[in-house]
């Protein structure tokens, strides 16, 4: 097979590809490949426009940091971070959407009592959080772990401070044995994803902004249970519709309540601080992976072939 | 619109995305978008796959430096560039196919006078080449520059080899009167494209080998003429047809012949040295750019869109 064309290569690529003895990477090939190429007939690619693509990629590598990770930002403003996070983590009726994770989550965050501060940002305005963890059939979850992370009142995550010494506006805390948790925080505000690298200069070229919504993040883990990686969004934020990265859902939008007499005395907090109020329901292991598989099968049945789950990830049955 | 779903959220994105000014811009990311997710959506893409994702292109990028450049060898492997190539350069009939560039082209290869020598590897096999370059009526074009490069007899080019001070193995001549060229080379040998980067791993994760066939790439450039980027492959290589990078066509697999009496008399070569000979065909700037067009309309009908021509490129009519 030497006379290779527009129109054969690409059958002549995924043929030289099937040598891959793993067949769920020979499928993420197949796939990669087909769309790829589709992809390069579809806009009759030129030349110099792949050439862009090329210097594009290079200098989005050159970006990247052991702080940074500019691959995963151009994932965000693509929509695809969002897209894999809603396959990958599929949530049943009634449990709590997940959204994406972001860049900012870090594993050095201190492990806080019932009622600690979250925030020692003096500038941001107090924000008393009061939460729940149940199951899809409404059982508290105890000792669930809840990883949350804000931004500081500026805007920034104390990791985009070059003279971070510890971590701030981060914590990692347990429910008790209601499912509850509560932390004292600031109003998290919006703010821009990083613009000076070739993502910024993408979102310009594409006419976009690069606002996010304020938003404050959660992640809770608890054995038997899909870990959930979430974002809570207070109502009304100039880009609640318009997020750079796809992450808001409305169930995750919330409204602001206010710390009334009883709640202060119980948890000694100033009547009247901002409030936020949320239960989250968290799918079981074995509900999100059935799912998953389901949603699966269902969404291949259109490919018209045949697909087996292994190790939860479909691969064509070969006849 | 902020209930974001594995269904919708590429229609949202390609909604946001089209506050892009430019049209043909906005038609690449449409498809870009759209061919993305699909991607996802047909794998159903999981967290951890994309993170290996994710940290592959970053590797990538990092090993790309000055002189080696490996996400063009990525689009290589993948076939991408040499669909590129075609469907940028499409051939009329009678004209000579092109092939991939490749990432062992300078700029700084000395200027050689009829007859010279273009490689100084003593351990090469000499090889004469003469060849003739015509328009596709048949008229000999003079004056055209030729760029040709190839590998030392270890298979390598110069600038794979660190101590490089000057351009071997390459030149750039001008065509006579007649239409022709020669010069004095080596004979081409087959070599592994760099594996010690992400490309290899890849290819080693896919099961594939690193080779290329042994080829001699030739550049032909004229005023009013589409350049010519190809390259001529000896026939019989035990990589002919399974080139890594995607490069042989059958119309540029050529037979070693051998120069005889009134051929070494005249361009005063040893009597029985192996003679590559090949009439390189050139398509007309107009008949190349014609060609495009019509390809680039046949194949968008299939869209079911409309499209106009803009610049060369196709943009979808805005109804």
């Amino acid at each position: 097979m030497t006379d290779l064309s527009v129109d054969n290569i690409t059958q002549h690529a995924i043929t030289i590809n099937s040598q891959c003895p793993d067949p769920r990477t020979r499928y993420l090939l197949e796939r990669l490949t087909t769309h790829l190429h589709d992809f390069a007939r579809e806009t009759r690619l030129s030349t110099a426009e792949w050439s862009q693509a090329i210097n594009f990629l290079t200098e989005t590598g050159k970006t990247c940091t052991e702080v940074r990770q500019e691959f995963i930002l151009l994932s965000d403003i693509l929509g695809l971070s969002a897209l894999v996070d809603s396959i990958d983590h599929p949530k049943p009726p009634g449990a709590t959407q997940g959204t994406v994770l972001g860049p900012f989550h870090t594993h050095d965050a201190a492990t806080l009592e019932a009622g600690a501060k979250l925030s020692y940002d003096e500038a941001g305005e107090e924000l008393f959080v009061l939460c729940t963890v149940h199951d899809t059939q409404g059982r508290a979850l105890a000792e669930t772990r809840v990883d949350v992370w804000e931004t500081d009142s500026s805007g920034r995550y104390d990791v985009q401070y070059s003279e971070r010494v510890k971590p701030d506006g981060r914590g990692v805390m347990h429910t008790d044995a209601q499912g509850a948790f509560w932390f004292k925080a600031i109003k998290p505000v919006s703010y821009p994803i990083p613009v000076d690298g070739t993502v910024g200069k993408l979102l310009a070229l594409m006419g976009r902004h690069s606002w996010r919504p304020a938003h404050m993040h959660f992640m809770l883990a608890r054995e038997g249970y899909d870990t959930l990686i979430t974002s809570l969004y207070p109502r009304g934020d100039k880009y609640e519709t318009s997020d750079a990265v796809f992450g808001v859902k409305s169930s995750l939008v919330v409204d602001y309540g206010a710390v009334d007499e009883e709640m202060a005395k119980k948890y000694h907090v100033p009547v009247g601080t901002a409030l936020l109020v949320y239960d989250f329901v968290l799918a079981s292991e074995q509900e999100a992976r059935e799912l998953q598989d389901r949603n699966s099968l269902d969404a291949l049945k259109k490919l018209g072939r045949n697909f087996k789950i292994v190790n939860g990830l479909p691969v064509p049955e070969v006849d």
